[in-house]
C-alpha cells in the first residue's frame, strides 16, 4: 500500500525513496561506485544471503540502475555496472557519507574517506548554489507544489 | 541483525543508512524542511496512521534529528523542529529530489520544484568539487577504507 502511494507522487523525493528507499539497494549502489562488479564481491562486502542479494540485484537491473555485462575473460559470469541512471545517485551516496561523517562518529573514531583521486586529498563538501552563485541552505529554499513541467 | 551490522560500520554511508535508511523517516524530515511542525500536518501529508507517525517522530527525537518545542500560543501542544543534525540532511533530501527529477518523471509530467526563495528561481544542481575547484563525479573519486581519523 505504501509503495503505490509514493509511486505517483508529485514530490521527487518521495518518488526516489519509492525506488531506492531500502538501504540494501543503496549499499549495493555504494559498492558499485567503489568499483565492485561481481556477485561474490557484493556478497562479501554486505554479508547478505545469496537469495536476498540476487533479488536486490535483479530489482536494480529491472529499475535500470544496474546493467549486466559479460566478463571480459569470456566465461559465463556476468558483472554488474551502474547505468547513467545509477551513476546519477552519486550525490545521494556522497550526501549520506558526509552527513554520517559529520554527525555519527566520535572524534578520533575511524571511518573510510572519499578521496579526490587526482589530488589525493579528501573531497570538498557537496554544495547547493543559486544561479547567482550563493550557497543555499534549508532556510534559503521553498518547495512549490507543482504544476510546473519538467524543464528541457 | 542487519541493524547491528551497520551501526558500528566504518563506512559513513552505511552508518547513515542505519539511522535514516527508512523512507518514513526521510519523508518526515522532508516535510520538516518544507516547514511542517505539527503532528497533524505530518499526518495529513504522509497519510500514515497515528501510531506509526508517533513512533517515527519519537525515534527521530531520540536520534537528535528532531526536537520538540512548545507551541507559541501557550497551549499544551508541541511542535517538531529540525536540530542542527537534522538540518544536516538537507543535501541528502536535495540529492534524492534531483535524482528523481532527472530520472523518474516523464517529460511534461508535473512535479514539485525547489525554489531559491530570494531569486524566485529553481535551485542549481548539487555539486561536489575538489579543493582545486574541479567538479567531481564518480570516476574522479576513490574511497579509502579507513584508519583515517575524523578531521577537526
Amino acid at each position: 500500500m505504501k509503495r503505490t502511494s509514493l509511486k505517483g507522487a508529485e514530490c521527487p523525493v518521495a518518488r526516489s525513496l519509492d525506488i531506492i528507499g531500502d538501504w540494501w539497494s543503496l549499499l549495493i549502489i555504494r559498492d558499485a561506485f567503489d568499483g565492485m562488479r561481481r556477485f561474490g564481491e557484493f556478497q562479501k562486502s554486505l554479508g547478505v544471503s545469496k537469495g536476498i542479494l540476487a533479488a536486490r540485484l535483479r530489482e536494480l537491473v529491472r529499475l535500470g540502475i544496474l546493467e549486466t555485462v559479460p566478463v571480459s575473460d569470456g566465461s559465463a559470469y556476468k558483472e554488474y555496472v551502474l547505468t547513467k541512471k545509477g551513476r546519477g545517485l552519486f550525490n545521494v551516496v556522497v550526501g549520506l557519507r558526509q552527513w554520517g561523517e559529520e554527525f555519527l562518529y566520535k572524534r578520533g573514531e575511524a571511518h573510510s574517506v572519499m578521496i579526490d583521486t587526482r589530488l589525493g586529498e579528501p573531497i570538498g563538501k557537496l554544495e547547493l548554489r543559486g544561479h547567482d552563485g550563493r550557497l543555499l541552505g534549508p532556510s534559503d529554499t521553498t518547495v512549490k507544489k507543482g504544476r510546473r513541467q519538467k524543464a528541457e
